[in-house]
């Protein structure tokens, strides 16, 4: 858990990372949550005012209540009243919301996306989320589940995915594929320097198939290769279909860009008409952008930061409309 | 080229079809326009007041400037100022957009889409084009290409689209593509009833394969499980991005609904973890809704005729903080 005063000019005043177990229960977590909050209260609270807490949660929460409907990595918190209970405690208004959204909102706010009001944002990590910012705010869809991009079918006939489909992006593009994709070449013997690799690293993983890559190896180049295919179809359909200007690619696995976006702008340029019509070599001046994320970790952290800041600004009658829309 | 007089309420009051034809130029035609929108002005001129003039072409239009950037089907149209021909001739506010976005706010004005701010409309003519509406408005992207649907990929390696592009959802579900996938069948001998049905019928079309998959020929039933599965594989994929509250699927194919709607809800039951969690038995009541058009071919016409009423709603404060709530 990490927890952060920024101040509205985006500066990032300090970071607290809490050592807290999922395992140890909701009530322990929120506790700890609340602690560390009145502790960065109390250290900023001469020189700053408190205009509220954005929390992002890796779950699908419901606004409304300001609940967590549900969230596969936080066993017990379904249906807990996160907002009230922290609100309870600290007597300031907080906003829940997606991490994946948090993380959008980041960059849009002090990241690749500054210059922009709308964006889409996948984040590679363990699994892949996605996020979107339409008109300057996170695009929750019908019942706040907007932004499955890792659900996106990149292969009708592809790997089967836990989700019930079979080639979701998720299935190419996490570091959890690329360690499959690794470890199923190894076992096919297509993989001699990844085989070796694994048996002198105990703790292989898709950080080692990247150093890999970046050493010549040819089975973890094909591995990457698989990375940005999937990764440039899923991307020139969002791009068809909402001619977005900006992409941003963040998580653990980003990190590896150098050896995955070949292949992931050689799909984009052969599957987008809508990519290829705005590139530098056509006539109009703006370019459909996909690039790495600037805020790396901290996008999320900086977007949660500013939910209470966009609610702040929606309290004049026009953005309140604004925030009708969310 | 169909105008039409339609009044705020959303009744059509008469529409008027003019036998122009493309090749006789762009000046002949805009010339038809202005004359057709004059006898119109005066037929209701006595009951009515004309607020503005919409206009749903299909191609890429520069909204800022009023020009049509390009358009396939009207050579010679490229960067010809539409909107200030028109209103030179008219002397009322003309709005351009592209067809798609016309039938898609069609729907939402007056149609399948009434009761949602945002929703995702498919056309499936001869080729298959898209449009959204997001926040009761068209979406337009970054450079007026938005709703590019039928070029999203639903089969990485499939069939070559004229975009450059394999695996097109144009090349599965657009009338152009059933009339080729019947005629390959013929070619390979594996559809004898289909093969029949050519001979007997010189202007043998997607609505003649239609005609023989409800009369059970097998082959034809294939055809449109083909229409069906790259259907649900690319509205799967917009759901999961996206988490719309309504697709409608219209155009000329969206007269075999019955023929590719079992496919197209399989494919979308399996690969859309959005469209699962919005199924009736699952807890919210809120369930994602993909149906046919309700407009036919009036929904492009609709539409446009609600841009200037749009346009009308956004001139005051008091309606820009309406349109925000809704």
């Amino acid at each position: 858990m990490r927890i952060a005063a920024v101040e509205d000019t985006g500066r990032l005043l300090q970071i607290v990372s809490t050592a807290t177990e999922v395992r140890r229960g909701r009530e322990c977590m929120i506790g700890e949550m609340a602690a560390t909050i009145r502790v960065l209260t109390r250290q900023f609270g001469s020189s700053h005012k408190l205009l509220g807490i954005g929390v992002g949660i890796p779950g699908i929460i419901d606004l409304s209540t300001g609940t967590l409907h549900s969230a596969s990595n936080l066993p017990g918190w379904s249906n807990y009243p996160v907002r009230s209970e922290l609100e309870r405690r600290l007597a300031v208004p907080v906003i829940l919301e997606n991490d994946a959204n948090c993380a959008a909102l980041g960059e849009k706010w002090t990241g690749a996306g500054r210059s922009v009001e709308d964006l889409c944002m996948l984040t590679l990590g363990t699994g892949v989320g996605g996020g979107f910012v339409i008109n300057g705010r996170p695009w929750h869809g019908m019942i706040g589940m907007a932004g499955e991009i890792g659900h996106m079918t990149v292969m009708p006939d592809g790997y089967p995915c836990g989700c019930g489909n079979c080639g979701c992006l998720e299935q190419y593009a996490s570091a959890t594929a690329i360690k499959r994709m690794a470890t199923d070449a190894i076992a096919r013997n297509k993989a001699p320097g990844l085989a070796r690799c694994m048996e002198a690293d105990p703790k292989f993983s898709a950080r080692t198939v990247f150093q890999c890559a970046q050493r010549g190896d040819p089975a973890a180049k094909v591995i990457f290769e698989a990375v940005g295919t999937a990764l440039g179809i899923a991307l020139a359909n969002l791009i068809n279909a909402l001619n977005l200007p900006l992409h941003v690619v963040g998580g653990g696995v980003a990190e590896a860009w150098e050896a995955f976006c070949p292949a992931l702008f050689r799909e984009l340029h052969k599957r987008s008409i809508v990519f290829r019509a705005s590139e530098p070599m056509n006539s109009r001046n703006k370019a459909t952008l996909v690039t790495p994320t600037l805020l790396g970790e901290n996008a999320g952290l900086l977007g949660a930061a500013h939910l209470p800041m966009l609610m702040e600004k929606s309290s004049t009658p026009r953005s309140l409309a604004d925030r009708g829309q969310r």
